[in-house]
C-alpha cells in the first residue's frame, strides 16, 4: 500500500524523490479550508484549518524545549475529551511573544468557536456549542515577533465558509502547502490497514525544513483517521511510533520551540471497539501509523534545509538501543561528517571521529563499516579490498546509507539525516530578509 | 604584558587580528627543530621537535573521545618523571592506523633516543641515554591512513643535527607554523610572572581549527615554561586552567580524536620550592598560564575553519557553572544561531531556542539577552527601545559578543565560537581532496 519508501528514497533524482506522492482522498470526519492571510505579505495560503465535524479523539506529542510557544502552552491547557478544530498558522511562531501571544489565541478561539457553532447550526440536525478549549493551534515561522492576531482574525469567516465536508487530494495537498516555511515540497503520506473487518484511513501531513532535531516530538506533524481509537491509546501508539520516526531524524541538531505531533481519530469507522493496546486488532494500525510517521519524517529530512542528499545512518549490535542511538545521533549531527558527503567524499575517518565523540565504549578492534553494500572498515582494520575508487562513486548516489557495526550486543537504530551544504547556510544567513 | 586580548579580538581586521603576535624568544632548557618531512608533498615544514636538553617535568590532558589516536595511547603508556623530546607531525593523526601506528611510533622513538643520546654524548659533560619511554608525539591530520613512519624517520637525523639551544622568535614561528593543519595562521602566545623574586616564562603553541569542541582537552597545544613545578602540581594546574579556557571552545562542535594540551616545566628557573598547589607563590604562575591558555584558546576559534566571526557567549547568572557552560555551548554549537551572525542578523529568536534545548529550566520572564551593549531581550520581552537597525549595525563587527542572563543564581561561564559560512563548507567539503 502506498508508495515504495526504499525506492523513493533511492530515487536518484531529488525532485523526482519529492514529488511522488500518493493521492489522499476522502476521510470521514475531516474537513479542510486553507486561506491566504497575507502573513508571507505574498498571495501564498497560510492558515489552514482543520474541522472534525462531530469531533475526533485526539493525541498529541510536543517539544521537550524548555521553552516553548504559546500555541504550545494553550494545546497544554486544553484538557477535553474530543477535539473540533486544529488551526495551523505559518510565518510566525507565536513564541516569546508572551501575554499578547497567547491572548490573541483565545481571541481566535473565541473567534473560531462562534463561527463554527454557527456552521454547526446550519448544517447539522444535533447541532453542537464549540467551546474555546475544543481548538487547538500550531504555529511555525520566526520566533519572537508580535503574532497576527489581526490579519488571521480577519480571514476567520472566510476560511470557515470555505469548509467542505467531502475532501479530495487537492484540498490535502494545499494543506501540506498552506503550513510550509522553508521547505521546497509539501509532504503528505498515507496508509491503509484494517482493524477487524474494516479498513481504516489514516493520513498525515507534515512540514520541516530546518531547526529539526525533535527531542520527543517535531516540527509540525499531523495524522487523521477514520478509526475509533480512545484518547489513552491514542497517546500510547503516538509516543511509541515517534520514537523511531520523527525522533530518529536530525537536520541540523536544533530543536524547535514549537515541534508538535498530533493524531486525530474521528471514529466514523464502526471496527470492534479497542480497548488496550495490547490488543490484536490495533497490530496492523500500529505498524501502518509507524510508516505514516516514517514516510512523513524522512520527506522532512529529504527536503532539510539545503540538503543535496538523503543519509541513513544505521547503528547495528549495540547494548542497547539508546547507544545505537547517541552513536547514530553523534555521526548524523556532526558537521565534518555532513560537509564530507556533501563533497561526495568517502571521509570515513570522520566518522570513527564521530563514533568516538558519542561516549559509549567502544572496542574498536570489532568495529565496522560499511557505506551501502561496501566494506570500508573490518573488525577495526580498512578492509584490505578497500577501493577508494568504488565508494567515491558511490557517493555519487543521491541516497548514502552508512552502516555501523559496534558489536557489543544486539540492539540497532536507525537515524535519518541529510548533508551539509552552502546552501544551508545560504537560506539560514539571510532567512529574516 | 603580552598584547591586549581585548583589542586583540575586537580588532576590526581579522588578519590584523591573526597577525600580532608576541615576540616568543628564548626558555632555557627547550630547544626546537623543524623539518619538512615531506608528508603534505610540498615543501613546508611539517615536522616538529621539541628537545629538553636536561628533561622537563610534564602534565597533559587528552581528548575524552572513546576512540582515541596511537599517539595518545603511547603518551598514556610513557608514565616516567622527565620528558626528554616532544615530537609533532602532521598531515597524518595516527588514528585507526592500528598495530601499523604504534609500532611506528615506537620505532621512531628508537631512533631518536638514540640520535639524541648521542647529541648528549658530543654536547653534554654528563651525558643522559634518553630512554623510548622519555619521548612523547603529538599527530594531527587525516583519521585512517597509513601512518608515514618511513617519512618521518629518514628525516630523524637532520632533525636532531638542526638542533641549536638558543631559541628566538622565528624558530618560535616555525614551531607554531610546522604543527599547522588547515589553520591560516600559526598560534602562539606568552606571559612573564613571578614566582618569589625570579621572573618565569610561560610560552605556548597551538594549531586548530577543524574538529574543535575540546572535551577536557581540545586540538594541540604545547605550554612550555623555565619554572620547577613537580608533575602532580603541573598536572593539577592544567587541568584547572583548561576549564574555562581550552574546554570553553567550540568551532563545531567536534571532538577529535587527537586532542592533547601538555605543559613542560625544565626548572631552569631557580626560585624556591613548590610544594602543593595551594602554595601562595604559584598564584601569579596559576593566572599567567590561563592566560597563555585562553590566548592560544581563543586565537584557536578566531581562526576556526571559515570563520569571518569571532563570537564570545557570556552565560551569566546560572544556579551552577555547568548549568551556564551547557547554554553557552548550546548556543555555540547551533548552526542556526552560526549562520545568522554570518548573514550579520541579529536573529535573536534563535538564541531563545538555543537556550530552550539546552535543557537547563529557564524562568523565561526573567530572561535578558544582549548584543554586545544593546539590550534586546529584557525580562523576557523584547526591549520596548528596540530597534534593529542599531543592532544590524552592530553585527557587522568582527567580534560579536551575546550576553544571556538568566537570572536564577550568580554563577557564570563564557563560551567562544565562530561563525558558520559557505567557507566551512568548501573547506570541509574537499578537505582531502
Amino acid at each position: 500500500m502506498g508508495i515504495n519508501l526504499t525506492n523513493f528514497l533511492s530515487s536518484k533524482s531529488k525532485s523526482k524523490r519529492m514529488m511522488e506522492f500518493q493521492d489522499l482522498d476522502h476521510i470521514d470526519g475531516v474537513s479542510i479550508s486553507t486561506i491566504c492571510a497575507n502573513l508571507y505579505n505574498n498571495s501564498r495560503d497560510d492558515l489552514v484549518m482543520f474541522y472534525f465535524r462531530d469531533g475526533a479523539n485526539h493525541a498529541s506529542v510536543y517539544t521537550q524545549s524548555k521553552i516553548i510557544s504559546e500555541n504550545i502552552k494553550w494545546n497544554l491547557n486544553q484538557k477535553v475529551k474530543k477535539i473540533f478544530s486544529l488551526i495551523v498558522n505559518t510565518r510566525n511562531a507565536n513564541c516569546f511573544t508572551g501575554k499578547q501571544g497567547y491572548k490573541s489565541l483565545e481571541k481566535i478561539a473565541e473567534l473560531a468557536s462562534q463561527k463554527l457553532t454557527e456552521k454547526q447550526k446550519e448544517d447539522d440536525d444535533l447541532p453542537k456549542k464549540i467551546k474555546l478549549k475544543e481548538i487547538l493551534f500550531g504555529c511555525t515561522g520566526t520566533i519572537g515577533e508580535i503574532f497576527p492576531e489581526e490579519k488571521i482574525s480577519n480571514k476567520l469567516n472566510e476560511l470557515v465558509e470555505k469548509i467542505k465536508y467531502t475532501q479530495n487530494k487537492y484540498i490535502w495537498m494545499k494543506a501540506a502547502l498552506g503550513i510550509m516555511t522553508t521547505d521546497t515540497q509539501p509532504k503528505m503520506a498515507m496508509e491503509k490497514c484494517f482493524i477487524g473487518n474494516s479498513e481504516i484511513k489514516i493520513f498525515g501531513v507534515a512540514k520541516g525544513s530546518g531547526m529539526i532535531q525533535p527531542n520527543m516530538a517535531t516540527t509540525l506533524g499531523y495524522i487523521f483517521t477514520d478509526a475509533d481509537i480512545p484518547n489513552d491509546i491514542l497517546k500510547k501508539l503516538l509516543k511509541k511510533n515517534i520514537y523511531n520516526t520523527f525522533n530518529a531524524i536530525s537536520c541540523d541538531s536544533d530543536t524547535s520551540t514549537n515541534d508538535m505531533v498530533s493524531i486525530f481519530s474521528t471514529g466514523k469507522s464502526k471496527h470492534p471497539k479497542i480497548e488496550t493496546i495490547n490488543d490484536d486488532k490495533i497490530k496492523d494500525f500500529d505498524i501502518a501509523l509507524n510508516k505514516v510517521l516514517l514516510n512523513l519524517a524522512k520527506r522532512v529530512v529529504a527536503d532539510g534545509e539545503g540538503a543535496s542528499k538523503f543519509i541513513t545512518i544505521d547503528t547495528q549490535n549495540c547494548k542497547n538501543e539508546d547507544d545505537a542511538k547517541k552513536i547514530g545521533f553523534s555521526i548524523a549531527n556532526s558537521p565534518l561528517v555532513k560537509t564530507a558527503i556533501a563533497g561526495e567524499d568517502p571521509n570515513w575517518g570522520r566518522i570513527i571521529m564521530a563514533i568516538g565523540k558519542a561516549d559509549i565504549p567502544i572496542n574498536y578492534e570489532k568495529l565496522s563499516i560499511k557505506f551501502g553494500d561496501i566494506s570500508v572498515v573490518h573488525n577495526g582494520k580498512l578492509n584490505s579490498n578497500y577501493n577508494e575508487d568504488e565508494v567515491s562513486e558511490y557517493m555519487k548516489s543521491d541516497s548514502i546509507e552508512i552502516n555501523v557495526d559496534i558489536c557489543s550486543g544486539s540492539k540497532c537504530f536507525k537515524v535519518y539525516t541529510m548533508d551539509l551544504t552552502k546552501k544551508y547556510i545560504e537560506i539560514n544567513a539571510d532567512y529574516r530578509s
